[in-house]
């Protein structure tokens, strides 16, 4: 079993201080409710409209804040997936970094789908890096990519087992984040855990809804549209065992040379 | 605009004759409702669960049954999309007929994803045909097909801008249903329309809920769970006005050339 919590928080838009504050009290929260695995929304160490100030608060994956961030993991061994603004090779990236247990950094995601004026300000990234751990194989996301079926697909090909996804979700978006986790989960047989941001930013208002969905398309915990900090305990090779027992066999029925043969990439 | 007709019926198993007299009476009753197309669910000609008796139910799609229909699409005017069990080249096929309104056959749908026992009785189809017609583009498939998002994808990237799905869907996966239909339209910005069939045939329980779906993902119309011909208008163009109104392009923020990269097929 897998204890992951989804910190479904407001964050303080430009104060990296305060939200290093904020993470490192909800680490600590984690590590009191035997949390292997805490998820942070997306951008959540800068707030998400950033924009124009990019430059002074992106950070390479070994800056500042997220080793701060790292020593309050090492310390309390709760493993922290965090969504930040990412300095490397003179580019801005939307990236998540994976810390894990130990305090060591397994990774970073860099957002490959930018949405709409994200374009202007980040670098898109070109990599589906599968974290494997001890519990499973886990894969990290954000928003917009979840819209896209063809990112779940090729990570459940390359045997993730779980999908965390870094929300920044904006009303009147709430359908869409239910029914894209729900078909995301369904189609790919794999677990799906969505944290996304509350509260307003400027006039945009995040609203929550923060989600763990099963292999098998049911909702495990759903949040609510204020802060909160969900818990659930699953077991990642549950996959298998709906793989195994349903007549669905997505993965094997897949007809990837049809598809390729019309077009589809 | 074009009016689609839903035609959530029961049929009879094994009982072509009855079966196509409820078709033509369908097409009747459509012609009466200005329908131009109405949709009955898969396999509708002979029932579902025809198996061993293939053989003697399937027919060309120059067949008997499909030629008196014809005639009644003919006298009507109401093109009819319509499940069969097709002979073709010494081979069986899960297929659907598209029956333009003057009566001729515009094309033939075989089903590509066989689901489970399926396989035993039908050739897998390997064409994803695209019907241009005067009121806009359709596209065809069934059931298990929905459930792969990658057959939608090509379909919208191929300019589809209405699938019509023949159903046979069964309890208790009335949430795969909703899920995938929303998710289609939703992720291709395209209509869908699917009629399911309703009723017992053995043991499994058909429940209806047939659909169409908004480019934006909102039910237009949603069946019950018993017999029903269920009508909507749409306006086919409107797929476009959602793509130009929208934020979220899907089709033009595909990342084709990754997705091959990353082995999606």
């Amino acid at each position: 079993m897998v204890t992951i919590a989804l910190a479904q928080l407001k964050g303080v838009l430009f104060n990296k201080n305060l939200n290093v504050h904020r993470i490192l009290a909800t680490i600590q929260t984690c590590k009191e409710k035997n949390v292997d695995y805490v998820l942070f929304p997306e951008l959540f160490l800068t707030g998400f409209f950033i924009q124009h100030e990019i430059e002074a608060l992106a950070e390479p994956v070994d800056g500042e804040s997220i080793r701060i961030i790292q020593e309050k993991v090492k310390e309390t061994g709760v493993g922290t997936i965090l969504g930040f603004a990412e300095r490397y090779e003179n580019r801005y990236y939307n990236s998540a970094v994976f810390i894990e247990k130990d305090g060591s950094i397994k990774g970073v995601y860099r957002k490959i789908h930018l949405f709409d004026k994200e374009k202007e300000f980040f670098t898109p990234g070109e990599e589906f890096p599968v974290f494997h751990t001890e519990v499973g194989n886990i894969a990290l996301m954000m928003t917009f990519d979840v819209e896209f079926p063809e990112m779940s697909r090729i990570y459940a090909m390359h045997g993730v087992e779980l999908i965390m996804v870094l929300n920044a979700h904006n009303v009147p978006y709430q359908p869409h984040q239910g029914i894209f986790l729900q078909a995301r989960a369904l189609e790919n047989q794999v677990f799906m855990a969505a944290t996304n941001k509350v509260g307003l930013e400027g006039s945009t208002l995040f609203f929550g809804e923060s989600a763990v969905i099963s292999p098998e398309g049911h909702f495990i915990e759903k949040g609510g549209n204020n802060e909160e900090i969900i818990i659930a305990s699953i077991q990642l090779s549950d996959v298998y065992k709906v793989r195994e027992e349903q007549l669905m066999k997505y993965l094997e029925n897949r007809k990837g040379e049809l598809y390729s043969k019309h077009g589809l990439v």
